[in-house]
């Protein structure tokens, strides 16, 4: 079975850096809490907007992003037992394409350079499940799209649910030799 | 119909920049001829082979690559009637990623950044039709597979062609308005 697995808010937690470089800048410390449903761009002072829009565009965003948890070890097992391709909508921040690379090399050596793809929109993917936690990348998807739960997507209703990385050993019956 | 196009010996002359930096490293000059049906790498002196299997995961090898003959107005057309993605298995070469978006940036700013993509191997792809110059993305890629020629390539059967870009005005009637 090939699996793809998006990136950030799945392996890597980019909204950490959303808030550490937010509080940076302006002193003001959100908390996962309040980004329920939404994304720290819609709750921030209008005036403060563009700047946090411009974040993932910079150098540096998305280096050493934290791990989500047991990412590693639940990924790593999956990819023991199939074919798993790491798939990133990377391309929109230009920035990011080597610094991903560097982070996957570090925290995911055991997914080789043949199993990674940073590409644009997801509808030119073909492989049997997408892990994602974005339902713009999971509806264009054309095999089974499983929606990976963040802060932001609370909210979204209609897809099939990973809460955790837990919660996939079940999924794809990791524990069974 | 959805049209993938490689880079490399098919938008942009990689094959260029390795002769230019072997001249420049040990002063001798090949030429495409020479290439005929094989690579630089397997004809220079065994001394220099490892030099010349490094340049490609060097910063710099992949920036402001000349352009394969008629590759812009051309890809143009196709996109104006297609849906054209680039698909470059850059991902073995870091350094490449930044200096390929670069390039695109500039001679091909029509294909948006959601039509890019960077991978490794092809299977992943979802598309009607491939034109590569490598036989090892071509035979698995699941559309339509047609080899871009390319010095490297020559002496390979087994593929439909395009000789150049001029050849697919025709093969996807582009005059035809």
């Amino acid at each position: 079975m090939r699996i793809l697995i998006d990136m950030d808010e799945v392996m890597a937690d980019a909204i950490a850096r959303f808030l550490e470089w937010y509080q940076r800048d302006f002193g003001i410390t959100y908390t996962e809490e309040q980004l329920h449903g939404t994304k720290l761009q819609y709750i921030v002072p209008e005036a403060h907007r563009p700047t946090v829009r411009q974040y993932a565009h910079q150098r540096g965003f998305f280096a050493n992003l934290p791990l989500i948890a047991n990412s590693q070890e639940v990924i790593r097992a999956l990819n023991d037992k199939h074919e798993v391709y790491i798939a990133s909508a990377a391309m929109e921040f230009k920035y990011s394409l080597e610094e991903k690379h560097d982070w996957l090399d570090e925290y995911f050596p055991f997914i080789h350079w043949k199993r990674r793809i940073f590409c644009g929109d997801k509808s030119v993917l073909k492989g049997d499940v997408l892990i994602d936690d974005h339902a713009f990348n999971l509806s264009v998807f054309s095999g089974r799209a499983i929606m990976f739960s963040a802060t932001h997507n609370m909210l979204e209703t209609g897809y099939e649910r990973l809460n955790n990385w837990q919660e996939a050993r079940q999924l794809f019956d990791l524990d069974t030799p």
